[in-house]
């Protein structure tokens, strides 16, 4: 593949939808996007002119990817981090780095990291036996959490501990080798809110508008940008905590901060070191959306105004139903409400799969939330009308 | 390559920036786009999965590339009418279709026609001898304009003929078989428009905001969305021309028509059946771009909203000039400006070649002006701060 004098070739591990929109924001860059797919009929295999088929765990495919390349991303945290390190010790450009990506994939590391900057969380421990839960019991009381420290997402490896025999029960679960059992404190919360900044390593830094996120069975269902009723100095704080974590992570791209908010504070949930789903408004809603950043980020361009177009945006996640017959809840969807945003994935219809999302923008929350959920109910099946 | 389930799959034959920013609406829509590419590094070539290497006159090469597709499409009007007849006496799905093309490859074609539906346009007359040019000159007086029937394009093609003198020297060059002279009475126009629209089979239609239109040496150069100070009941009209000439015509797609603003009257200049530069600016900042609705329009999807997002958007070009180092300017442009959308087409800097866009979108026209300009002057290389 051909490119302008001097414009740069950034390479995405992963092929998933993250990717697949990161080539949008590509085209309009002039960055060639060369993406490290398990297959080549992943959403973003479809759409990108250099795919390379391999695993995000294969440490000669990535080798092998990266040569020529500018810099090296991800779509998800699930490489390796002796790859990364290997990479980045021949001089490989790495962004994230080892040392940023760590604490994404590891929750012990980022609770003790959140615990020496003092940014308000969860009281947690690791349980290396069940004394240690009941321990930990007696501090916060039951129900509490339980996670494994890696390899969970989007609800997978999160627990509600509710007794000492379910504690019992999941402790005897067998862990892999590098994997804790990490107890977090159940936290009452009125809403979940999601911080995104963009850092480069020059380092500049901006904030997208604070969001208020849904969850539906662990996964995210709903964005609204920006979170409803939030006191403005909370907001700032929101952006403030999410700005302090990517300057001492040293993170480079999109960070998203997931954070409980409990009504009188916010507490720090999860971190991801990637374009997120509770920034998927930003595509249609924010004058540069979350992928052009983190393109821009990570090639260490100036970054775009993160400034939200419209009053409001609600994003609704279109999750794969019982209903196959995609194309056909598509056309009613476009013909139904003109002014609604579809962002499909290329993925086939599996029960509980991400595989699109719909965008509305609206001077009216109600009304935005409404044409948006309804557009994503049909999409999925669950209303015929 | 492999999408889900139902949804199909378009072919566009070109492989110029118009397939490349078309590719971005595709992913979106989750439909596959395959394009026929001169080469394998023109514009949409470096960022589309299906690329087929092959001319556009190639009728084996379209042939091939159209097997399995839902329909096939253009981002220029050069595919001889032989070939899409052949298609489509075959049964391949061709939008536009060869009927509708032909008045937008033919520009006698097109007078006529407009001439038979009584819609405004300039004096014109096919030129068969210099004979015929003299009685020309004697009904509109010199200046007026000559140009080739078929084939021209960016002001290649298009003469203003002063004299006798002139007009000898202009007829006295060969023209190809199937090409004419064409006289046209020489508009002394207070500014020109461009009324867009897209439809689909169904048919529907929707109409964009007419946008003015500044060209330098023959090509486009600024587009102002809405036209300023353009009274709403000529708004209206140069939108029903355009809706009036797309169903006569049986237009699907996307119908560009360039219009003449007198000041006292609106006059049909040119046609275009496709994406066109005029509506780069919906990219950023309409509901649904023109890319898009090119596509739902010949897919037979329910169109997209063509609403404007902001008060004002600017569309500057950036057009090749002596400046080759165009990744420098365009780290400096997104540092002064980060609200600034860029499109780069990937393409090396070549004089007068168009090579990028620059959208800015402002409740303030001299702001977004300003601004826009700047950037892409700056681009150019005719600017250094």
């Amino acid at each position: 593949v051909a490119k302008a004098h001097g414009f740069p070739t950034v390479v995405m591990i992963g092929g998933g939808q993250l990717s697949r929109m990161t080539q949008q924001a590509a085209i309009a860059l002039g960055v060639e996007l060369r993406v490290l797919s398990q297959s080549p009929t992943e959403s973003a295999a479809q759409v990108v002119g250099e795919i390379f088929i391999g695993q995000h765990d294969d440490a000669a495919a990535i080798e092998k990817i990266a040569i020529g390349a500018d810099v090296v991303t991800f779509d998800h945290e699930h490489v390796p981090l002796e790859i990364i390190r290997d990479l980045e010790s021949r001089g490989v450009v790495v962004r994230p780095g080892s040392k940023a990506l760590a604490h994404a994939q590891d929750k012990v590391l980022m609770r003790q990291k959140l615990e020496s900057l003092e940014i308000k969380q969860p009281k947690w421990k690791v349980l290396n036996s069940i004394s240690d839960g009941v321990e930990f019991a007696n501090v916060v009381s039951y129900p509490f959490i339980i996670k494994v420290s890696r390899g969970g997402y989007d609800g997978r490896g999160v627990w509600v501990c509710k007794d000492e025999t379910e504690l019992a029960d999941l402790l005897s679960q067998p862990l892999g080798s590098d994997v804790q059992w990490l107890a977090e404190e159940f936290i009452p919360f009125e809403r979940e809110l999601s911080a995104q900044v963009a850092r480069s390593p020059h380092p500049q830094m901006i904030a997208y508008p604070v969001v208020e996120t849904q969850q539906k069975e662990g996964m995210c269902s709903v964005v609204i940008a920006p979170a409803p009723n939030l006191d403005p100095e909370r907001a700032v704080e929101a952006q403030r905590v999410a700005m302090q974590i990517a300057d001492a992570l040293d993170v480079t791209g999109m960070l998203a901060v997931e954070l409980f908010d409990t009504g009188s504070e916010i507490l720090v949930n999860e971190l991801a070191m990637r374009p997120h789903n509770s920034g998927h408004w930003s595509i249609d809603g924010a004058i540069t959306s979350q992928f052009e950043n983190h393109l821009r980020a990570v090639l260490d361009l100036p970054l775009g105004s993160p400034k939200a177009k419209s009053e409001w945006t609600v994003m609704v996640n279109v999750i794969g139903g019982d209903f196959s017959d995609m194309f056909h809840a598509f056309k009613h969807c476009m013909a139904r409400d003109p002014h609604v945003k579809i962002h499909m994935y290329g993925k086939e219809v599996r029960k509980g799969r991400k595989i699109g999302h719909v965008n509305v923008s609206s001077e009216d929350l109600e009304d935005a939330l409404r044409r948006a959920q309804h557009a994503a109910d049909y999409l999925i099946g669950n209303i015929e009308e």
